[in-house]
């Protein structure tokens, strides 16, 4: 309890309404609270915020602005969004188990909502189903949801008032409560809010209509390489808590581990009933908790396993010229869309090298967006690296891993 | 079994071969029927109907008859489908584990069926695979299944021949077996077919050929809001059996409490292994029994949490206009188009209120059709309402929860 | 140990660098193998080959060649696919936990790759990403990855490498690991690759630009009936090995037994978590191993539940006519179109029938391919059959099962 009360002071946060914005300082405060041992370990959120409290008559009182927000996905793409304090998703709300929490919401949107507490339980009237359970919240408006916490675990919130629209432009964020006594022995505690995205190549407003052919993919609202890569310690516990409020189950792999499935929004699984993967299939309207011990130091990537999704917008939609001999068609596109470059003749690896210094449609994203040690990451999308190391005196990014002599691959 | 003789005499039902359609007073007579507590308790079909049956010759005889039927999945749509005994999905077989059961299904359609009871341990030809294990059944035959159940638990039937195009147009059931003894103290048992369809607006027939673009999602054949809520009294321990033979995954999620998926269509899953979970996946071709302990009353949603999925025909392929002023283009769309409603310049919340008396495709529903307490609910498609109440005398739909005082959040 | 040197002796793979390609002579080496009861006991690798290895400087070495092939997916149907030595999926790698491996990977695309042991625990810089923990292979280029197994289990290979396009167009192959000492009593353990592919009608290069709308789907690289089935004596105990690397989750669903699902590619499931289940849903970037005793005689299917899964290319994007008299239409578009066949006004199991006969759009096979005993069997795709039989004196396939006096449904 002290640490936190340190960690957001009353008096820092008195009168705060537009609430902190800076991530980068967010993340350097993060960096410095985790140093600390004292449970519950507060949770880490790489690119993200979390949302700020003070003590009003007896409550956690947090402040939730429902609003429209401008969100770099990675540098050359913004995105018009709707989210919550100027970000989408959110910022994480983080409580503890036995917590009185009351929920500020006022909306700053130019049509109705409301909040639903995804997997929490609480009185039936605190529900956030707009028409059912209280009249939606009108622009301008502002309501205080109130309850105790019961449970803990890993939960989320978003509007269930023209839901398929808010959900699909970002209004979404994660909800974490700890047990009054730390249960695990986890070291290291990610929280990751999993979206899918239907931009329309030089279009800034994400399309809510689209159900299924979506064409960015972001961890915590950015897309690799913008996305923050996870420090840890060889050796160390980790936990990731994955969120999905989109339209499609994202099957989350991990390289150089297996991770066991310890908990879901409804709760802790028994110790036999953890599954053991390297995959973890995130179902929509859900999240999971998965844990390992980070025994192996490296680079390890953590993706969704759909190999579309790790590519942005340029990934589906052209046309096939696998085998096909295109030099000229290419050259007469070109002159009418400055920015045309054709699937290759031989595969699309080509486009990791030259699709960033040439011309495409605005505010679109490449393909493939990464730069590793080796050379292109063919990568965009719904993927990021765990930088394990053997040594670290901080949680900074250590940079590229250097490999012990005769671990590489070795040309024959 | 004293109890269901009476509940279906075999006087009763002698030489039935229509069987009883009238919804309403099924529902009515299953009503009564729960107020007794003789095990095995029957499953509760919201919407819905069983088969009944006579002993003939030393087995339960259940007589199917696969058919073209005109269903309303709510008011205002009526769609041209093909399922069994007049409605699909087609009536609950229930039994009890060790009963001989002998099915005869007359084939009133133009083209062959067979039923495959899906999940069901039985001999090889009675397995249903037209060609493989038995010749398909032509229009105007009727053939027998028999065998005797070794098994309990929530399984389905549906034709193998002609799949694609016989389950998209709506062939399909579900099969309860009961154990011989009661193995949980269940109080409330819920049986649901989940199911998707591509009707395009202004039809009224499904299109058997689309894989993936569905705009149509029911709950046991009816849309929100005309699937009837879930009637439960505060402390009964609740089971939902959902089946699923459509193209998707359907993520379904439980407001206010946390389930246990107790057993699948492959049997029951060990106590250790039973995940809690507020959302189960149903994968295509599965079933999932979950249970909960309705411990706090409420109106509690329960729906599937891919958003398109609670929505009707509008929810998908339209414009997206958000942050666009677009009140001129309306009119001289309107013009032309005199339904036309543009996805508007805010959001889509408008539709609610609006939607209704709005001029839309012929026998197409407007997205979200909700009315409740509070407004508008704007929500259609697969999504209903527990209804968890203190004090009932019946299960009859009790309205609105009126929420104690304190219970609902504050205008700040 | 012994048993497998004989199988694959050192002298026999000498200077080896193409392989063996010829299935056939692969499946009648492995039929000779399953018959010896020695552990580990090889995998059943149906319509597939494994990769030949041997002993090099104190390590297993293998040799994979990258390279275009020319795959017939059923007769009718060559596709260009890429794949390892010859095939998609490429050969199996089996291995003993404890074992040094080597595996050398030669290049013969005309673009670059890299190799990913999908699941395995390794040294960083063998695991395959091209860009992040290697640069990627060139054309004509050989790189040797050297680690030692340290688990067993189901696990993968693929590129980490232009990975959209080269895992869309077939590079992937399954790696198994046995464990030291026997764990399971499995008599008969089979390996499935799953794939899905868009092969537009007419074309024959799989189009790695398509996300969602896939049209051709596979087990092991074939289509049924071009899928060999498996073959099992009554009561032996059968394990399935299944992994996935396309862009859906398949929901793999058998007939006539509850199987449980025992490991994925993270390891072994304890036993009190292991679901029973009929349709086991695989993940992408998943393998699942599901077991269980075939305690039943009989021809039992086992297919993904999808029902478009189990069509051809011609499952969708045609017109709806259900319930429309077409005579006249259908006659004029085949004057301009002569292998049009409308779907019909009743369904189409009469394309089963006719299907076969007509003339279709080049390299494209018709939708519904199968035959059996009673007839057409109305699917082709992801389906195959499981042949348990009371008496076999061998593996080879035993025909139609002769189901026993009594046990086929009876004309009414």
């Amino acid at each position: 309890m002290l640490n936190r009360r340190h960690f957001l002071s009353t008096t820092l946060l008195a009168g705060l309404t537009t609430l902190f914005t800076n991530t980068k300082a967010a993340a350097d405060q993060s960096k410095k609270i985790f140093s600390s041992n004292s449970p519950p370990k507060p949770v880490i959120v790489s690119n993200g915020r979390k949302l700020p409290w003070e003590i009003v008559n007896g409550a956690k009182q947090f402040h939730l602005i429902a609003e429209e927000c401008e969100q770099e996905f990675a540098p050359g793409m913004k995105v018009k969004c709707w989210g919550y304090n100027g970000s989408t998703p959110g910022p994480i709300i983080e409580a503890t188990e036995g917590d009185r929490v009351r929920i500020l919401l006022t909306n700053n949107l130019k049509e109705h909502t409301t909040v639903h507490w995804h997997g929490i339980f609480l009185p039936n009237g605190m529900d956030g189903v707009g028409g059912l359970t209280q009249p939606s919240i009108k622009p301008g408006e502002t309501y205080a949801y109130e309850f105790t916490l019961r449970q803990h675990g890993t939960f989320m919130y978003h509007p269930h008032a023209d839901e398929m629209v808010q959900m699909a432009v970002g209004m979404m964020g994660m909800f974490i409560i700890h047990p009054k006594e730390q249960v695990t022995n986890v070291d290291r505690d990610f929280a990751i809010m999993l979206h899918e995205w239907a931009i329309h190549p030089g279009t800034y407003r994400p399309d809510p209509a689209v159900m299924l052919d979506f064409n960015i993919f972001t961890m915590n609202g950015k897309v690799f390489p913008a996305i923050e890569p996870m420090v840890v310690k060889t050796g160390e516990r980790v936990r990731l808590r994955l969120g999905n409020l989109s339209m499609d189950q994202h099957p989350m792999h991990l390289h150089g581990f297996a991770f066991k499935v310890t908990a879901t929004d409804g709760g802790q699984i028994p110790a036999a009933g953890q599954w053991p993967q390297t995959t973890v299939p995130v179902p929509v309207g859900s999240t999971r908790d998965v844990e390992f011990i980070a025994d192996e130091p490296g680079d390890w990537v953590f993706h969704c396993h759909k190999s579309h999704h790790t590519m942005n917008a340029m990934g589906h939609d052209i046309p096939n010229t696998l085998g096909v001999d295109q030099s000229e068609v290419s050259q007469r596109i070109q002159s009418l869309l400055p920015g045309y470059m054709a699937m290759g003749e031989d595969g699309m690896a080509e486009h990791a090298m030259h699709g960033k210094h040439m011309t495409g449609p605005e505010n679109t994203l490449p393909m493939m967006m990464g730069d590793g040690p080796f050379g292109p990451i063919e990568m965009g999308g719904m993927f990021t690296v765990i930088k394990v190391r053997d040594q670290l005196s901080n949680y900074d990014d250590p940079g590229w891993y250097e490999h012990p002599k005769g671990t590489l691959p070795k040309k024959w």
